[in-house]
This record gives structure tokens, sequence and C-alpha cells, in this order.
């Protein structure tokens, strides 16, 4: 899998699961993207949550891969933007390209000192599950712009 | 009701109807928010549907009503700011705020020039029916921020 999306915890919510699902199974045939998930940690002060749960996310990041962190201050791209910024990624690199989505708590330092690219989906603040179906939907639109199919417009 | 989401078409798919009446549902005891909806037009042409849908929108927007349409390129919002501009909005009409949130094909120029103001959920392309989602929570958000509930961190 050349674009993995590095996730804290598992989608809860049915619903956004299932429709998270939906996108991507309709990208699984590319071959290209798949998903990998770190355990939330349900520790008593969030502080302690993201310190552990940045451990985690460190640990699963190969020294060759592309680390992009999706966090509300980072870089803007529309979906063509971002198709393009994919596919260079992809180009750049020997490893992965990773898109790490953060728990509801946020992302440890030490995990925004590893990322190479930073990615924002909304200056707005949206739950965490949510992101992921953000992310999800906007993969598969970007593999459409790629492949030319009539999905975006 | 001071807060009205026009929208235009229903939400077809179940998981994102309910999940966004999971939203409006908790902000209802306000009193504050309703939404409206325009029939989306299945026409030939996006062109005519937009055209049509815009027609239907203008006519549900009354004289003193604040028109804030919902666009890519509108002005970006954090969720802080959102619940400050709403409650501004509220403050300076006499009528309503109304959302707008176009069709699948986007919105006529003539809604876009009788819009007071605009508001973009993020830089990328959304389904029409995400963006009704993304608002839903947004909105909860935002009367949480400005009634000091704990949702928003």
């Amino acid at each position: 899998m050349k674009i993995v999306i590095l996730a804290v915890g598992k989608l809860k919510d049915r619903r956004i699961a299932s429709l998270a699902q939906e996108y991507l199974t309709r990208i699984r045939p590319t071959g290209i993207v798949g998903v990998d998930r770190v355990p939330d940690v349900a520790a008593v002060r969030p502080e302690e949550a993201i310190e552990r749960e940045g451990l985690e996310l460190l640990r699963r990041i190969r020294p060759r891969d592309r680390a992009v962190l999706l966090r509300e201050d980072g870089t803007e791209r529309t979906s063509t933007e971002l198709a393009s910024f994919l596919a260079r990624e992809m180009e750049r690199t020997a490893g992965r390209v990773l898109l790490i989505v953060g728990g509801p708590w946020g992302t440890s330092c030490d995990v925004a000192a590893r990322a190479d690219e930073s990615l924002s989906l909304s200056r707005m603040t949206f739950p965490h599950e949510m992101c992921f179906l953000f992310l999800a939907e906007q993969l598969y639109r970007a593999f459409s712009i790629l492949g030319g199919a009539g999905y975006h417009h």
C-alpha cells in the first residue's frame, strides 16, 4: 500500500464507519490505499492520551515514509490540489505516504515534528470520526481526479 | 426560527440524514434553528437545474433576511469565529439568518448576488449531502461555544 491512513482509534459510530468504508471500498481496486489504526488511549488526562498515542504513531512511521499530519491549522488544499499533492508525494517517497489522523484530543508535538507535510481539511473543528470520513471521501475524489473519472465536478 | 438552513433537495442517504438529524435535535431546545427545503430539479442540463433551484431559493428569502451562501470559495471561519459570526448576524437582522446550501451542481448567480455573506466549510469539494451534515454539526458546536457547554475543544 502506497498511501496509508494512519488513524488513532476505531470509528465507533456505525453510520460514519459505513460511509467511510464505502469510499475506501471504491478505491480498493487501485491497490494503493490502506488503513492502519493505533488504539486510542482512555487516559484520565488528555495530555497523557496524546503522549501515549503519539509514541504509538511514531513507532508505525518508517524512516523512508512521508508523513502528512492532518491538522486544522495545516496547509489547505482544494480537492484538485490534494490530488496533485498525493501524486507528487507518491513519486517522491521510496516508502509510503502516511496520512495521519490524530485522536480526539489532538496529536503530540513529537508527531508534528516528524511530519514532513501538514494538511487541513477545514479551518473548522470537526469531530475526530468525521475527519476520517472526510479524508476517505477526498481520497476517493483524488483518485477520480487523477484517473479522469467523472466523480469530481 | 431565527436561523434557518435553506437547502436544495432532501438528504437521500439515510446514514447522513440520521447523523445530521442528531445534531439538529440537540439544538432544537434553543428554538433558534430550523430547516427549509427547496426541491432539487432533475433537469437534463445542470445549468437548468441551477437556474430553477435558484429561483425557488430566491422566493424563500424575505427582504429583511440576512442570506449567507455556503460556497467553497466563500469566507473561511474557524468554529469559534462561526459562533461569533452567527451571534452578530442574529443581532443585526430584523428578519432571519438564512444559511443557504445549494444543490449538487451549485447555485445560480442571482442567489450569489442576493447573498449578504458567504461561508466556506472547506476549500475542498465535498458531496452536497455531506455539506449539510457538516453545517448541522457546526451549528451544534456554535451553540455549544456560545452557551459555554463543554462540547467544543
